[in-house]
């Protein structure tokens, strides 16, 4: 069976597990405060040229809940973003069971309509509605598109104009990384706090968060640990994100899936349907064909109409040239 | 230096970050939906004999939290605990953010005064007040102390005839089921929830929470992703705790903790203040004596008086003899 | 000046402010512990015919607010209602601030589409998403529209089938119970949970709420008290509400209100935009007309368009003939 | 039955629900924008000699609870009281509820002992605690007990020196300013907010919260709505307050009160247990004179010991000479 379901469906990168192998007779400090911590947190300096701090969380979720409530103080206080946002649709309600609401506007392929930010943020005006503070997106979307850098540009633009924090949530920011423009320097010079996924590029769990503005700074590890992100041994987190940020390992891994996903995208160009350049390929199918396909092929169904479905292939850093090959053969021969 | 300073300064038990190795070719289902994870739920299920059903959470914290959550519906019903409790004084008020208040009543060497758990819940008698559902003890506590099976019995009678349910936090519970009569049955015939610790015995992270009353097990999976506690590769974990369950590994190591410790406390017996039977050893010491040994081991300083000082010196997995006899000799020969 | 601004624009009627004095000498036992609070119960009771908890609370809110946290136990748990209702646009994220999502759909004139509640529940499937557990609707809505009692019946269905708790907000209830086939009796045979609004129909404050479903009934003074509703003179709002209830003076009320409306609809039949029958009229007038209107009487602006405005006038029970016509020739003298 | 339970056992004083009758036929704008309301806050500005933010809320714990979470704004952020405080023992958790945990130290007849609030502050140094942010006091005391103004003063500058916020609960304030050196312009300049209860002093409901620091008045109205704190007929609670300020006339009720309970308390001085000049009253009795008592009088018992009974004796406004005598004959005559 090839598994294609999606981008976490491994343990992770070898050379990454294994250097937590290498670390094995250390002692550490805990909870984050050990020397690895700092030194992971110098190398996310250098390279976005900017005096952040960084801090590793278990899971997406966690990352988005702990780091908007780092934002929204009050209750009353509350984040806009797009329908299909993971926050959204996809975590349960864990923003609102932390106390705050999500007001959101129409999605054009998981990304947000520009011109409706400002419209959106001016709806709330007065004390019997939730008062906007920070606008929050994921890069890439839940449907592998990426934000060109003037998008994201303009975007912080009407943040700062609003008086918006930009949250970024970057579970994909790896895949991301790899489109024109990209780097973590730009991100951060336009994003107030984003993050950088390990989940999903070969770590067994952790988030870099990567906190920019200095007033979303402070006291920071009381709320970590108030909300249930905060490891004993946090120095695991930064043994991995150090190896991953080694000589940029994780564009490297990126590249490896966008890679695979390219050549599905080529060869698959007729059954195209969401366009993007990151490791999600959607194609539209014959339910004769789905019926072939799902007995060798692992994938999610997105959206089933009447004569066709939708599917997604995602790639990961462990699928192999032969497999994509195979998927390929297997849908053409239809 | 040697480091004495807690049981969570390392990575972790080589044998089971080479576990993840081997798993490094598989495929999975996310989200605590695959094949390990089942394994994992039928070997504790036939260890404690009952059709418990069982959850990895990231870190004790979260554990306490979202186990209790579960039990704890509305915001009015309470835990009652000890003063000196985890959930009462080191997780930066983790429970009441998630709406609960927490009872505490004193402490004797981190243990409940059995007496005094059923005149505590009885002064809660209206609707002005909170309304005790649950009894949160840990074991081993925080000062290395451990119930008898005759204590926990005891309190576990008390629970039932009150209407409490009786949650163990079991961060130390590996070092306790060393003690006479233990076992994970017991433990489980005992308690409503607990959890077995896998951060102080040997895991990079993780906990493993068994809950063990019907009642208690409706939905658990929306309130874990609701709480921050579902983690996309959730077989990481059951790998883990896989290994760490298969032949009571995590008594062996317990196992090895404890000698360490009993060589401590034998051999320091001058010095013993708060006598138990875990890896914890409390060791009253003059500041001369401080002062000479900070410069090579590493410790917890407990409590401070104007004569003399209380440390805590605590053994882990990988504590070796050589390093306690050390330890020994720089005490012994002042 | 003429106030048609809002029907909560008064202090309240006379005769029930006044039954407040003839108890200036009596000596009562508190929060809602009272015989007239007793006296209250049965009235209801006898009116709904059935065994219904009944609790003052003091604004409508609060009553939404802790009403649903009473249906909605875990945080995971959630509301659907319709994109313009209270809960949604105008409480502030109180119901978020309370740990809950809030499910909307399109809204009809500030109704539901029935057809939809199934299709909208139904999209909630997994623990990544939440968990609808209520169904919440304002009768007469935002927009002064009622429900037939046919549409009350087939959505009473619905939420039975789907396992929907259907939560009423009767804020103003009392206008609506002017339509035809409505009693307390229906509402309460067709409901889990309504309300009888005061505010908006001569109480200083109160709203009466009506606990149908007996496994709703649980532990709700202390979830009342917990969530800041619980007023130490309770037996205040119970008078009130049972001087509201004698001989239906609610009705009597309501009626006056909706019959200086029905004139306002029957003379400006040329101007209505959305029409309904209750005490809300919405109007469609040039920018010229608007200009006069305003220096005359006060009212608020609903939409605002290139060529013409949408106003709101509202009558109260206070709002006299005098005034009605008033207004009337001010408009058709244009 | 004599009714010396409490002192929110009436709906309140003649004259001020006789001033909502005079405002009959007003019309006022909505949710504490009306001219009253401004009117309110003038008045107490002038009183106080400084520029303070004014609101009415329903009753004292959601006072406490709205006030104390404008102050703190994270949920790692905690408050330090007394063991005995009312937000600790008798709001249902509402606090917690809300997010924050409550710190409490041992009480002196429900005072705060002045030199444990520093110590106890140090006791929080890292991030795996709660960080206190505000100290809460009532004043006076569930004991009747009052601060003396150099007590008040050396509390404020401990506040200030450890960067505390300062919460007075004046649910019984009014009867506190009777005492020596006591003025509200005294008690504006050692708080950074507190509030003058209308519940116990003749009102039906409502408290008058003061917002005396700057940095504590931003977007308070966005929080009131958000905790369900906000009436629509905001005017309603101004009219009242404005009547309860004008001549001091709350100095006039509280003296009633207080010269009752003065009675009480000189007449069974042999009796009294817990002294204080304030309108409650504790006696020691014994069994044999409690079953006599209790036919002819309601009050409330405070605590019961094999031999003898505490029982608590609350003069309210509309308690007349002749119940006290008569109250005092029937104890005096055993």
């Amino acid at each position: 069976m090839i598994n294609l379901r999606n981008d976490y469906n491994i343990i992770g990168d070898k050379l990454i597990i294994e250097e937590l192998l290498k670390y094995s007779d250390h002692k550490f400090v805990g909870y984050g405060e050990d020397e690895v911590s700092k030194e992971l947190n110098n190398i996310v300096k250098e390279k976005v040229g900017k005096d952040v701090d960084t801090y590793v969380l278990p899971g997406g979720t966690s990352t988005n809940v702990i780091g908007l409530s780092q934002i929204l103080k009050y209750p009353y206080e509350a984040v806009i973003t797009v329908s299909s946002s993971h926050i959204n649709v996809h975590e349960t309600g864990a923003l609102e069971s932390s106390g705050h609401k999500i007001i959101y506007t129409p999605n054009i392929l998981g990304k947000v309509d520009i011109k409706r930010i400002e419209d959106t943020y001016k709806l709330y005006s007065d004390n019997h509605m939730v008062m906007p503070k920070a606008l929050y997106l994921s890069n890439a979307t839940e449907l592998g598109e990426t934000y060109s850098i003037e998008e994201l540009k303009e975007i912080s633009n009407i943040c700062k104009k609003l008086g918006l924090y930009f949250f970024l949530d970057g579970a994909r920011l790896p895949v991301a990384l790899e489109s024109e423009g990209y780097s973590l320097k730009n991100i951060a010079s336009l994003c107030d706090m984003f993050y950088l996924g390990g989940t999903k590029i070969g770590l067994p769990y952790g988030e870099l968060l990567v906190i920019v503005s200095d007033e979303l700074k402070n006291n920071f590890k009381f709320l970590l640990k108030n909300k249930l992100g905060l490891l004993a041994k946090g120095f695991v987190g930064s043994i991995m994100f150090k190896k991953l940020l080694e000589n940029d390992y994780y564009l490297n891994l990126a590249g490896k899936e966008i890679d695979k996903a390219n050549t599905l995208r080529k060869e698959l160009k007729d059954y195209l349907i969401y366009p993007n350049n990151t490791n999600q390929v959607f194609i539209k199918i014959s339910y004769n064909l789905y019926n072939k396909l799902e007995e060798e092929v692992e994938f999610e169904v997105w959206e089933k109409y009447k004569d066709y479905l939708v599917i997604r292939l995602v790639t990961s850093i462990m699928t192999t040239d032969e497999e994509i090959n195979n998927v390929i053969k297997l849908i053409k021969k239809e």
